[in-house]
């Protein structure tokens, strides 16, 4: 008899033989509004089996990919350095052994830990981040660490030009100042995601997707909803149109369980996930 | 003094008077995910007194319309094959005495026992499916009737080309490749409906309506929520395209009200019975 | 050390120094189906914090706008007469000091209080009714006063044709029968809006919005949810339409905080503030 | 075919053969804090099939004693005093068939309606009120209506020395000195009740539990729900001392069922309804 | 890289090492009110971890006692036979290792499968059963097989005698009847769990917990709570005077989660099946 | 007009003039296991409102006793020690003003910041922890500085035989171990609260309450819910029996509110507050 196995829906390979390696990083210390994302992981994982592992969208099963996963980092409480830390270090072994990583948050601040190994492995990275907020700010409450600063952090590793945003619809003054500025900005939708794929060509790219970019009217589970967002089918068609990209590493932030009771951000966080493993491949 | 008599709003005819009849058929039994739909029929019933029994869409009102409500069927729990034989026998009754059934479900199984009384009155029948999934499994880890068979089940009564399903985004692979030979398939969303009701013509009609084809969003009360979904006013319009065919009976499943503390699932639910109920007229 | 204070986010300013007097009318004592919206103010004034102070749609911060938070009045239960001449005396000694009165409400009832000093100080006031419901009965249950007959007592103080309606979906036959003849209606959606504004030109308006005109998906918490309402963006859009107008008193209604669990209607509704009070600026 | 009939558990004697009358009075319009009352007696009619019709503590059954459920009193909305008229005359009639009326409410002002038809019909009423409120306040926010000034207005009807209060342990400062002058108070708990019981020997009783005497760990689902109350076996015990008074009129209110999602409140309250009824016999 | 394994906190020993196999039986399909348990294995074994390994209670540890956990059975819906004869066959062949079964249920059905193995394999087996219902139905609206009749057919396979029942307090006149003939019982606690450890000496017992035992005050996430049950002390304190028994195979139901949202009937019935575990050592 | 003040019920004096200043401490950034303790005092706040000022078991009214409230720290979120400073230094002021602090939580580390402050100030300083937990940890996965440390680093700074600690059951093996070494303990219940007051005699007090003391039936909202705890009746009386002690400074802490939607665990903590208040006098 075997002890028991709890794996995202159909992601059974094992791990030498896997293209892509998933891994939890249940971490929502710097959440400055309502905690819960550190749930998201084990709840995907558990709810999943509610899905269907085919996709009609890309008539692709999770059968033809292969996935294996790894479960959820056992990350430490409160400052932020040592969990960005210990994920940096997964991530590493991850692409160290030829694989892409796939992370699944947690708050948005873990995407600064992966990114680094990833930064650290390839040069000239692109960035695409889909999100509701700009995540721009220098500081928050004096905190250089922090969900709300995330991507500026993030532009210091890769400069100017280097980020794609799509799907901005909140921020400081400041941020959407910085934002004109330094990165490339789609706000409200994601409406220029054809003309970002084509700047970017052939850069390696890191795909992270805050799923707060979703309306709350499907996406109610997160730290800080944004009513004005897009819909189920608009990120899908989004997401089908980077298809063709060199996505070397990914990961999905911000699902928090215990604000939804009636489960359906974590059953639209698990498609999205199905549809992001079988278009990567 | 009377009894306590609790009827859907507006549906409070004498039986004799009566064109149609709406029932409950409070059964979950095969519901693999989430049950709950059983207490569906009792909750629209007491929270209808939150609607307009008027419809501004329509122009028309449910004292406009004649249909009395006989309340839900005592079922067993357990096993499903005595539960068809309750419905079945219910809605043969009403048809025997000329007048149109309306069950309110229920998981999507409880449609099968409806439809063998309706099929075994009415040759060449037509059946309309509307829904998030296909149902069309040859069996549910082994179970031949099961909420992810009933359509297989049907269409081993009505045959090929007799079913027009629409807004299917869900499903094994093999369901679909099921679909494309033997029933009409409209997937994601309903834009084949005209076309669809030019091919049914005349026939007789059995209209079997799956709320989860409805996003998530407005209807998060569900066993399996599939994003992705269309809008309520979307359903409506489907709804009203189909109200000059031959509809001899309907039903409506699936909203299980224990996932939706808000209770807009089971307002929503509430106002397509009555839109329902008034195109039926 | 100075008392706690608690204001809406940005609302800060002192009274004398102050263009918009915001305050709350926690009443919902004729509310037929689902009570609640009296703690609307109060929870808005919590949760406001985890929104921005700046709207990137307008380009401009709460800090650029002068608004002073007056509190909530302290309010009876029961019978409703007390309370419309407490919103009453409020809104016009708000008046009196050359400021505009914002009322975050409660039931829709409350308006008439504010209505009623409002129109006592300006001729030929105009009224903007954004609402899912007519609220244009006679009397509700034998009663004058109720949320479902608010808007046909305003239209005894108005007059014919000085209410121009949008976004109304439900109703009873007669009152659809009575807007024909007495008030300006755009149905189910703000299509109109535009042409209304024209019609209007510059005469005072008094701007009432009930919040159920959105889509339940996006706003559950609200007594009495109708699907089939517009979207967050679509209200963004018509409020933006009405910029220009000489809008001399506001208010916000019937949000219901306890029937939304995951928060996300408290913060469409204080974001939905945030861009009246930029907007009114 | 009948049409759908909805009765509390057990209760569905005909009229003339009953001994007691069930009725409903869904008000809540004077609820200072967490409104939700109205909903009760109609959430307990559909609930109470979870239960057992036999009660093992006093070995009956439902089956055995003759009630009829006359259903709920259709209430106007808002101003007291017409509602407090419908509940009156109801009881009245009741008691001119010589039955004895059982009332579920509802906050506890609607006990003030049923009380002005007992204490007209019978001389010397001795009145049981079983709560953890005090309810003795002459006014509540200027209003003499209220769910905190119930009892002060019975006191007023029946005079010093006829009210026995049990389980008190919340009010002003100024009912418990009220309360020290001219009624009987049990503190706390219920440890007075057969001495109580003696007291009252062989006069009418109207007995009115307010459901909150129970310790909110039971009983969440109420408006004020205070800490500190009685179990729910204590409750029974103290019914059971008072079985062999003449009890010729009874109320139950203030269960709140939005406020407690686990529904483990109303399914209490039924159990105490079933326990009063086959105590009453 | 090893993929994802999830235990029950601290049951990771080997199969072969162990003394104890846990195992999950997801089932809860003749659940006649409100269905849930077959979430129940799942949501323990992620909610363990909110729980330490230690109890001061029994000064032992996780750490200290042999336990594997084989994860949950896959069962199919709808009728029980085959669910039972699955759960049948797993007890069997931990019997046939030299383990000791201890099953999480699922509704209270899923005992008799498990004690069909264990019955076969010991001779003059004792049953101790602690709930709140008698489950002594000869049937179920027309069905032999649910968890309104388990402990029925249990006594046809057992005998008289020997069954010991604790804490009963809900059920039929005719379960009570019953259970006076054939059965040992203790009414609404455990008072006489001393005199019954006594009787049962040195005899094999299978040991059946249902959760609703408890009080739902402390336990309201179950199919259905009856008030006036025992304290989480009061259960302890039963559970550890059996200690010296021959306890050869144990079982743990009824938790139902949804009817929870705090969670705390999951973190009870976590830490009532770390005592077993450990009292069973 | 003034602008709005929130404070907690009946705290409304004047710094100067106050004798106790009520401040909140809304930081969660250790909670291990389900945050959410940031919102207590804004929560309680507002919820007090549901309460009496009036306590019948003390004869006092909030009115007769002079508090200040000085509403909330702005906390960083994150890593621990700045917040700890700053609940250091808000204490120290108010120590140095000659008034004693009372501080909310947010999570039990909350504690040692303010008892820097005091220990600082008061030589001998004895420590009351009232708690489910021994929180003696010496690291909680390798941090020193979280919730499951907090008794410990106290320990450090007020030394062997200073902490008195009560209702404790649960920890690590470890902890018990040091516990019965070098500080007082009355595990599972307070039984030896007076015995424990007399050691004490007239040293000054810290007097630190975790809530989760409570039995979750009465107390569901609150991080680690740990079933087998003590009744609200048996916490005041555990109070009341510390009464003539000298406090010097107090808290209570770990009410999590969004773990409890019924609202009686604010209710709850509410009324411990105002006991408390009335009972420092």
């Amino acid at each position: 008899m075997n002890r028991n196995v709890s794996c995202f829906l159909g992601c059974e390979w094992e791990y030498a033989a896997a293209a892509t390696v998933l891994f939890g990083a249940p971490y929502d210390g710097t959440t400055s509004y309502r905690p819960g994302a550190r749930f998201a992981s084990r709840v995907m994982r558990a709810e999943s089996y509610g899905l269907e592992s085919y996709s009609p969208y890309q008539d692709r099963d999770l059968g033809d990919v292969r996935v294996f996963d790894g479960g959820d980092l056992e990350l430490p409480f409160g400052a932020p350095e040592p969990v960005l830390e210990e994920i940096r270090s997964m991530t590493d072994r991850i692409l160290e052994d030829g694989k892409r990583p796939f992370m699944v948050g947690g708050e948005h601040l873990v995407t600064l830990g992966a990114l680094r190994a990833v930064a650290a492995r390839y040069r000239d990275l692109a960035v695409i981040h889909l999100d509701a907020h700009a995540d721009l700010r220098d500081d928050y409450l004096g905190q250089p660490l922090s969900h709300a600063t995330v991507m500026r952090r993030i532009w210091e590793l890769v400069g100017d030009g280097s980020i794609w945003q799509m799907g901005i619809r909140s921020g400081e003054r400041e941020e959407f100042r910085f934002a004109r500025k330094h990165v490339h900005t789609c706000r409200y939708g994601c409406g220029s995601v054809r003309e970002f794929a084509e700047q970017i060509g052939g850069r390696p790219v890191y795909l992270t997707l805050d799923l707060d970019i979703l309306d709350p009217s499907i996406f109610p589970g997160t730290g800080t909803p944004e009513a004005g967002g897009i819909s189920f089918m608009q990120l899908l068609d989004t997401l089908f149109a980077l298809k063709d990209l060199n996505i070397v590493a990914a990961d999905l932030t911000e699902l928090s369980p215990p604000y939804d009771i009636s489960g359906c951000s974590t059953a639209a966080a698990c498609k999205v996930l199905r549809e992001m493993l079988l278009m990567l491949g």
